[in-house]
């Protein structure tokens, strides 16, 4: 029960958090799943969000994995922190080539003040889904608008 | 004379590419600079470009950083070949607020097959340039359309 | 058969050059264990391979992921070729304490030119083990002496 | 006058913290620069510090690029602060083949909790000097023996 009410409110501020990131609306982005330390985000394929050789914009996709690992860390933070990234590093295995993609983002190791996160990004064309990106990100606990 | 035709030559491909960059033209990034080995990407704010604090999403920046290391490498490489981001690395040293932003990517090590870049990103506010992003990232020639 | 062939040639492979290494040896590592794509390196703790808290230098740490990476994607290359780093990415979780250390190294994708590899560093101290380091990396194939 | 005493402090305290690291010792580097906010680190060439290939290891590389950036920073905290590396990123640019190798660090961002450095190494071979792997990284201060 206890449980349940903190991943609900973990959920919640997930979203809240996800509606409030003009960024995420403006590429059509979404948040497909939240749970305790694991975020899942789904964007489906648009022509303006590619490269010059129709593959998706290596930028974009590092947007949702580092949103993705973002909001991961966040799930598992208290109420009234908030999440910014510090660094991260990205490879990218497979020109992502697909109908959709998803980014997940997964708690490594939870911190005081710094949180590490596994992410990676996968496409999905004719039903099967390719690993395109893995990644690596640090994020801080920041309070309210406060920094660092 | 051979020279400034071959700094033409690279100045009028990057200018194509950039052009075709769709995702470019979707966050309102202009290229203000190229040079052999050196190119800059100027992005004007956008509040659809921020995340939740107001400070430019780190996925957007690192797109322009990423744009710009990118078409750093493809200034030197030879008529008929496009780049490819293999992997990047990006620290996010301040949060990025000001009402634009410039990205520079510069050839530190020019590869047959890699080519490796780095990059930064700067916020202009009320006349002061702040260093908000370094990085590296690695870059593959491709042939056309084909991937490496 | 051919199979359980083909892994005892890639066994050999990744012995032979482990055995070479002579800086595997400066620092007491061993191999512990080399599947297709895989391979295991535990160093016994030593006071002079410890940075000025007592924890295993980073570098350490570094230099036996390095080498679990390196030799998981030479575990699965062709017969004549080798392995060469060309960029890696450590995240240290927590500082190094124990009694032995083991890097795994694991290949998440390999590729005709590069390979990337994921690879962790696990401290083991009174029968518990840490996650202390994790890392991507890209590795290159080589032809005998040669480099890229 | 201040200035100087502070630098000597500085110099003083990036000294006998290297002294104290027997991981310097074992592979013969020493320091040959502090400054504040740079270090750099020479190491004379020893076979018993390179990879099959003759080369000097990619972890042996990453080893004196860390400490370099680490002194870096120590040389900027303050009296009774101690640096730990959180993470680093290091791009092997060339093979490192020569009779001493320069490993340099400099503070790229200085912080309350984070700073982030960039690092070179570099091989001397007949007089020339080449640049072989490029890195960032961050480190934390630490109070005396305390982490994070």
């Amino acid at each position: 029960m206890t449980n349940a009410i903190a991943v609900n409110s973990a959920r919640s501020r997930v979203m809240d958090s996800f509606n409030q990131q003009n960024v995420m609306g403006l590429i059509g982005a979404n948040l497909a799943m939240v749970e305790a330390g694991q975020v899942d985000i789904v964007l489906p394929y648009r022509a303006d969000l590619c490269q010059q050789h129709g593959f998706l914009h290596a930028g974009i996709s590092s947007m949702i994995a580092d949103s993705a690992g973002g909001y991961a860390a966040l799930s598992i933070f208290d109420q009234g922190e908030n999440v910014l990234t510090t660094e991260f590093k990205m490879n990218f295995l497979e020109p992502a080539q697909g109908d959709r993609f998803m980014a997940r983002g997964r708690v490594v190791k939870p911190g005081r003040r710094m949180t590490v996160c596994q992410v990676e990004v996968y496409a999905y064309q004719d039903g099967l889904r390719v690993l395109c990106v893995v990644g690596l990100m640090t994020v801080v606990r920041v309070k309210a608008m406060g920094v660092e």
